[in-house]
This record gives structure tokens, C-alpha cells and sequence, in this order.
């Protein structure tokens, strides 16, 4: 990647009808900065209510328990926006944000972010569009969580990761091999209840190792061990 | 209510700043139609992608589990919209809608929709900050489920409905009494277990009853038990 698209708004999904001259005159509008892996992007508790851009790097949105547990929402990529809802609607910041690499993003006011909207639908039509499918996978989630033991949330959360990697009809190959804690934070359990139920699927030969790759092996089974237990 | 409000899209909060003349034209556009209490508006199975409006009346929008527990989201009244997300992005519907009374609703096709969208602003950033407080609603509700055992997550509900009903700083009356097997389906658990926290509650004098209105006596008390177990 060049100096150029990394402080370039080009690549930013929700921006991809705006017409290069305003994304020239939004890219002189934004602060721009660059974080380490690891560092926190937004504190939940901060007063800030800018809008994020990240235009490279990756970070994840997440809350935790009063305990600590990590409670994670989304991992997000180049192009996407993050921080919108308090540009929005103007309230507190509804969790944290913390860079999983090296990540450059571009900041805009509350203000200027509204004018933008204002004067591009294809912008506020996109939004629209993320904010629906953060209410989708979020009725989802309190679907899986009201319904299925945690067992069945990793099957469950096994089965949607092997959806996006297909071999075959019924194979699939997630490379790199999911992190533990990853997954137990995406589906609200332990990193201890991950490893014993990929133990257990790994003994029944559902799923299989083979260096960095996850091998699932049989994702229609899969599928019946998460409607069997769908119950209640 | 008149017959004339009741067909009428000036009640409707989405709308509220849109001129008189646009409001007349988007009248003509709509279909309108009078729901029984009970009667389902949307199935979640339904091809449609309409959005609707209620000028009068009260829905639920409520999912089932495989054995038929009622999962619900939110209850909506007079000058809501709901069907929305269909509209926006032409998946499918993510819920159903069930009319808890007699119900009148407008619907607008979502090509309409998306005209108002793109010719009124203030439509578009309506809808953003509804969208935005669904958001932050599901991720409270994903923290609960995912921290908090099912005792604690009504006294949570309990708390929200209480805050809303202050009678002074420490207490609150809720009138009517709400319906256990109601608070069961928010915060997804059983009736059973409702009735059986509305018992210990009652029998530490946290809650009383006074004819068709619960008073909570010591929020203060009820808020340091749901923190107690906001552990893991």
C-alpha cells in the first residue's frame, strides 16, 4: 500500500459514489492518525463523538464484563467506519475500540459528518444500509444467546465461519485456525468451553487440523448438532 | 382520535419535519390497513419489504425459539415506523410484528421509501438515530445475556421500566403491573422464573403490590443487586 491511499479516504466503503472532488475537500477536513497493535482507539468512556475511517489496518469493537471478560462486537477492516453511532446521535460511546494491527484512520467531527450526509445520500443510504446489518447479526446474537447453550453458540459460530470458506458442498477451510479466545468472546463464553467443545468436535472427526488450517469436515452435521439443541 | 389522524402521516415522528405538501403526496402513495389485537403484521417469513407506520395502535416485534418461546425486541406505539430494515436493504425480514391492540398502519413500498429518503434529510437522519438506538438497546441486551445470570438480568428490567416511573429519587410506580410472562420474553427467560424473582422481591419488600400498580421501594437496593452479579 502507498503513502497515498493510506491518507486517502478513496477506499472507504460508504464513500465509494462520492465524486473525488469532495472526497478531497473531506480528506483536508479530517484528522488523521495511526496506532500501534493493541493501543485503544475509542475508550467507551471518552467524550469524543467522532466518526472513524479506517483506511488500512484492522481493530475490534468490544466491551467487557465488570470481571474483565471480553465481550467482542465486530472486527473491522480497510474501508469500514466505526464510532458512528455517537456522530449520530450525539450519546456516549457505546464500547471500546482497540487496533488489532498497526492501523491508520481518518477522524471527522459530528458536525462536518452530518454535512457530509446531508449533502450525499449515497453516504446516508450506506450507513443505513451498515447500521441494518449490525441490527441483523445483533437480533441473531440475542437469538443464539436467549435459545442455545454455550456449546451450541461455538457450534453455531463454527458453522457461519465455515459458510465464507467453502471446498465444497459440505467442507470447509478456515485459515488461520480460529483463535480460541476470539471465538469465545464473539459468543459470550470461556476460552476453557472453546477449547473443550473443538476437542470434542475434533474426537467425533468433524473437525480436523492440517497446519494452519481448520478443516470442517462436515458442516451438514454440524448444522443438525445446532437445530437439535435450538429448543429452548 | 379523529379518522382524519388516524389516516393521517403528521403524527408519524420520522416525519415530523416534513413539509405539509410532501406529506399529502406520500398519503396518496400509501397503502392503509386496520389490524386486530393478536393479528400478525409481518411475518418473518413473508416476501414483502414494505415499511410501515403506525398512526394508531400498539405492535410487538417478537421472534419464536424452535419450541415456540417468545423472544421479544420492542414494543412500539402511535407515530412509529417498523418494517424498516427490509426496507433499507431488501433482505429478509428480521422479525415478526404482531398487533397488541387494534392497530392502523400505513405502508410505503420500499422504491417510495427510499425517495423520501433521498428528497428529506431530516427523514434520513430520523432514522439514523432510530437505527442507532436499536444498536445500543441490542448491545445492552447482549451484555446482559451475556453477563448476567437470568435473576439479575429482571432485576435489570425491572430497573429500566422503574426509571422511567420515578416517583422520587429512590422509588418508582409502575402502572399497570407488568405482565410477567411480557418481562419474561424481554429479557429471555420463562414466566416461571419472572414469577419466582417477583416472589424473593416481594418477600424483601423491594417490590409491593397496590391494586393494578407495582411500587419499587428501594431502587438504590435493586440496582446493587444487579451490580453484585455483573461479574461474569
Amino acid at each position: 500500500m502507498t503513502d497515498q491511499q493510506e491518507f486517502s479516504l478513496r477506499n472507504i466503503k460508504m464513500f465509494k459514489d462520492v465524486p473525488e472532488e469532495t472526497l478531497a475537500i473531506m480528506e483536508e477536513r479530517c484528522g488523521w492518525k495511526t496506532y500501534a497493535p493493541h493501543e485503544q482507539i475509542i475508550d467507551r468512556q471518552s467524550d469524543s463523538r467522532d466518526v472513524y475511517f479506517i483506511t488500512r489496518g484492522r481493530a475490534r469493537v468490544v466491551n467487557y464484563s465488570a470481571s474483565g471478560r471480553e465481550i467482542s462486537f465486530d472486527d473491522i477492516g480497510d474501508g469500514a467506519v466505526f464510532g458512528e453511532l455517537a456522530a449520530i446521535d450525539g450519546e456516549p460511546r457505546s464500547a471500546n475500540v482497540v487496533a488489532l494491527t498497526q492501523t491508520t484512520v481518518a477522524t471527522l467531527s459530528p458536525k462536518a459528518f452530518h454535512e457530509v450526509l446531508e449533502e450525499c445520500p449515497s453516504v446516508a443510504m450506506s450507513l443505513m444500509q451498515r447500521l441494518a446489518h449490525i441490527i441483523r447479526i445483533s437480533v441473531d446474537r440475542i437469538m443464539d444467546l436467549s435459545t442455545l447453550g454455550a456449546h451450541n453458540r461455538v457450534y453455531a459460530e463454527l458453522l457461519r465461519l465455515a459458510r465464507d470458506r467453502r471446498i465444497d458442498n459440505n467442507q470447509a477451510e478456515i485459515t488461520p485456525v480460529p483463535i480460541h479466545s476470539d471465538i469465545a468472546s464473539r459468543v459470550s463464553t470461556t476460552r476453557e468451553t472453546v477449547a473443550r467443545v473443538f476437542g470434542e468436535l475434533t474426537k467425533k472427526g468433524l473437525v480436523e487440523r492440517k497446519g494452519n488450517t481448520l478443516v470442517v469436515t462436515d458442516m451438514d452435521r454440524l448444522q443438525e448438532m445446532v437445530e437439535e439443541f435450538r429448543g429452548d
